[in-house]
């Protein structure tokens, strides 16, 4: 994926309507990506629900979170996207972010319990979840990460980990691409499914560091990302939710053609 | 929205309707708002599902829950149109009001529990939530807010706020405006099953009363209002669900179009 | 509804597809209804799914549960028809019967655990819940209700009420229609699934035998089983799913038309 | 079914897609079934889930999991393969074979309480339910079966039954056909959904040894089986998802016809 911008957009636009169709992100949450040739700026959606992000909604942003050329008339970003960019600018590794409130989260981001790996799917939480409490450093607020310094105080809780907790809020996902930022998003989200679930019938047995470390870079193979991408893109165009490539004169008739239908069809539906 | 009559019935017509697909209401249970340009009358569908409202279902109706215009033939209103007027007359800053009975609300009615902002999209629920039991003053009845007196009761204990929970019975919500109302209503429901979720996990963290007002204020604001309403209309639209508006000579022709055409679509599903 | 033959057979193929649409039913259970005319017969799907049911797989069976004319080469019944004869006999008010194995009744088919209306809508499941365990009479059997003796016992636990629980199994809900038994059917359920919830919160508040007697009343006036009914009817259509009538001469064209229409396109869909 | 190789790799397909359609598997898991006349191989898909899997998808391979021809190139086969391999060498009875990680099962994986028949149609789980920790004899793995001698071992524990539980992963279930075991991977999921729900509301009171025999031989005969194939296979239809048949010269026209247009109308939907 993502060879170049246009292809990248195109990219992201997916992620964001399968983290969605997956019933992970609803009206609000977000999801970006490192540009993928220029390390110091990254590409996110304008202020809109993931599940109707279209590819031409997606913007490039430098890591202080301004918009590289002028948004246009009535286009506004993301109230947080310094999330995304102090993550970026912390984690040179990180290099695709997702932010969401998914309902099966909230109550260990409000209790603080624990998330463990209940299943060797769920390894991708980690061994141990980073844990920020809004609180802490800034007192009450409206919860949202809105200034650089909550976004870099929740950067630096975030640490070399994977997954970051936010207490009465949410959670936010690293990945070290897009594909597999979208199987940790996922993946950990089932894994506090099952772990509400367990929890309610007895003590929890998770696993343990070693099974966790060889299972997460099992899942993490490339082998089983494609297969799970492929998954989660045909499920998307079975629902007619798969987004239009942007479109360019250079690409090939064909191509265009079977990407105009798809998108003919996702219009027709609605 | 709602600069005209046609527009907010149409407007009113789209909430019944997005608050039935998104899992809140089921066959009973309305929404109204008030009229735009005239306060002493509000608008409510004749009795029908809300997930089957059409724009032509619409009618006026006097603050004693009176119709304007006696109803056509074979057409009758809601049994409980007196907790929309009893309210409209009690609040004049409320100007929709939805009446659900959210399966997943019921554990909080029917035991008294306190429900309180899991997460800052919960913050809709306010500080403290008014809690109406029909039997303090009426004693054994069919549970429905059927008689003025019990309208005027509900109102009452309401008070000030935006959200009251009838015991053993459902949740009556009250909103400035109607994309407020269908925020309000929409996210009490999530934070009511997060809730839910949390109680089983151990005992809830609350937000305190400072992060609820700032959350809330800020939910509420027109961006993140606009950027919710068009996720869940397109949703509708996704789902060929999307009323048609009524049809006006004056309405311009590529409007007309693209309604007629969303129109038959639907009917064409069906 | 149900004024002729070919009316009922289609009403009872439209209330086996709601129950099925509504989640209550899935691969087993059965839907029947007395004959319109003659007390002495009732109207069953031969054994197949009631989702897939279609008005042209609706014979004609005695009380005694034998099929009043040989039943076409290659053609079964359904294995417990003597839960519909035997109550149809034991019960002359009861005019439509369905049986199902819904998973969030199951908790307290398999428990004892008495079902309570927890709000109003849960009224149809009446003031004490009838319970039967198939152990007590006819120790280990297969669960099933195949023997006419295992027929009348149940009938007999059944009394004078709408809904018996069978221990390990189900539930069958009795009603004085069809719309009447979809109606208790589908409440029911959702009761069952609301008090699920409630439990888990805390001390359930059930409605007082005069709460229940009132909502029962109320919910089942011909204006709220109507307008239910309407409701679940249009989600079948909306989801392709409303069964087609039988074909008869003497329909008006118009009719037979959108009939006609409606079946294409649900077989279009499959 | 399965009387020839194109049939049987045909309602393979199928298997895999309601597997998938029912809610049981997701992006990984597996399904695969003993060559129709061969008893030395098995069928089963290239690496691609469940949800996807096309009847071409579908390959040979001998009992120590090696492709009978070499894969084409750019396929791959399921990492875990020996699943199915080894369970065939060690039950010559078993004739189909799924691994799944059904979430509402994960729990009673994960903490090792003891699945138990809570109504009849949970029958099929028998009467004790094999559990596997592959910890036990392999210490710290990815928890995947990859190794000929962690298939044995599965094997081992699974014994003369018909479901076999892995400590943190998931369940394995075996069938003497491809109905079957689709009936018994879906109802003792089923069972394992409504024992969650029983466990929280009191003690459960599962089937008698006696009942579990009698209600497993009543649910699997060969009308129980039918009736669920068609709805399923129905269900699948409904959403155009049924596969395609493999294509062959002598298959009649009428046949090819509706199977083309079935082809179509799913590639059209996506």
């Amino acid at each position: 994926m993502a060879d170049n911008l246009a292809q990248a957009k195109h990219d992201l636009a997916i992620a964001n309507r399968i983290l969605a169709h997956e019933g992970i992100i609803d009206a609000f949450g977000h999801v970006s990506m490192r540009h993928p040739t220029n390390p110091d700026r990254y590409l996110i959606s304008k202020s809109r629900s993931p599940e109707v992000v279209e590819t031409a909604d997606i913007f490039e942003f430098t890591l202080d979170s301004q918009p590289v050329k002028p948004l246009p008339k009535g286009i506004q970003g993301y109230g947080e996207l310094v999330i995304h960019g102090e993550i970026y600018k912390a984690r040179p590794d990180v290099n695709a972010i997702s932010h969401h409130h998914g309902m099966a989260m909230i109550p260990f981001c409000n209790i603080g319990k624990p998330l463990k790996a209940m299943y060797h799917m769920g390894a991708q939480i980690g061994e141990k979840v980073a844990f920020w409490d809004s609180r802490d450093e800034f007192g009450d607020t409206c919860l949202l990460v809105l200034k650089p310094e909550e976004g870099r105080s929740l950067a630096k809780a975030l640490g070399p980990g994977w997954l970051v907790l936010m207490r009465r809020h949410g959670a936010t996902v690293a990945g070290r691409n897009l594909i597999e930022l979208t199987f940790r998003t996922i993946y950990q989200y089932r894994n506090a499914q099952v772990q509400l679930m367990t929890e309610q019938l007895g003590e929890i047995s998770p696993l343990t560091p070693g099974e966790s470390a060889l299972a997460e870079d099992r899942n993490l193979q490339p082998k089983a990302k494609a297969r799970a991408w492929e998954y989660w893109c045909t499920r998307l165009k079975k629902a007619g939710e798969f987004p239009a490539p942007l479109k360019f004169k250079a690409v090939a008739k064909s191509a265009t053609k079977s990407d105009k239908s798809s998108t003919a069809k996702r219009k027709k539906r609605r």
